[in-house]
């Protein structure tokens, strides 16, 4: 049976692409697994080791050591010795990795203004440039500059204590 | 034990936010669930009706219903009746459903330049009002209007089949 190309690029999500011809199906289909997206924003975040990442996120070893797998595999995170003995290894977003950006950010916009996060939104976007907020173009709202992921800073909110590891990660790192 | 925010944040995902403190997490608690983009990418093409989005999807009848409930329990689609004996309901996007668009379409565009769909990207989308393409931004190349949901036409690329079902779909509904 022959089926249309768009019902095949909606078929159930398998892990090859052959026959389909959805680009959304397609980056879902590396990026839509459940914890991929909270990886993304923990290497985003400035969070690059293992042993940090998985203390943030709480899951088991093994499953990001898998979800880590697939990106360093997809060509999204590269993995980089940082030490020797024993071998550790750090991972950082490549180019590939760094395009998520804007889907990340739109997650987080619209988690902002339709999630309900108790006490509101805990992470605040800033061009590094001037200051600005990001608007819902990826556009500085002060200066109008076109925003990436190397001209934000991401700062906690104001009703983030002082002592909470949020604000001591995303300040310390960028 | 007291948890930090952060990794209450980024604990497994449950079907409940209490005390948590991450918008991207809270975002994909709603809209993170297998199907779940693709069915909001259904209704901004246009495809509102339970069987036609079950023929697009080809997924079981009972996992598209429980997903479109979720997605009206949330207020992100809202059911409008089209027919009453038997009655028929169509899937709208609420404003709330609306709010996803820039998270749908930075996948695409990720998936368009990352995914390796063959044939290349199957949709294009276009500013309704100069035909001006769409670029990472949300804004249009020719023009440079912010554009969003209402402001675009998507088309079926060039080399997609004139009898093919995305075409008809895509081009007969907006």
């Amino acid at each position: 049976m022959q089926r249309s190309r768009l019902a095949c690029c909606l078929m159930p999500l398998q892990r090859t692409y052959s026959g389909q011809t959805c680009s959304i199906a397609a980056a879902l289909e590396i990026v839509g697994e459940r914890w991929t997206m909270l990886i993304i924003r923990e290497a985003l975040l400035g969070v690059h080791r293992f042993d940090e990442m998985q203390a943030d996120l709480g899951i088991a070893r093994n499953v990001l050591q898998a979800r880590l797998e697939t990106l360093v595999g997809h060509g999204i995170l590269e993995r980089r010795r940082y030490q020797e003995r024993p071998e550790r290894y750090a991972y950082h977003l490549t180019e590939k990795g760094l395009d998520l950006w804007p889907a990340v950010v739109a997650l987080m916009q619209w988690g902002d203004k339709h999630g309900a996060v108790p006490g509101g939104p805990p992470v605040r976007l800033e061009h590094r440039g001037c200051g600005g907020a990001v608007d819902d173009h990826l556009l500085c709202v002060a200066c109008g500059a076109k925003l990436g992921p190397r001209d934000v800073w991401a700062h906690a909110a104001d009703h983030v204590p002082a002592d909470h590891p949020l604000r001591r990660r995303v300040l310390a790192r960028h």
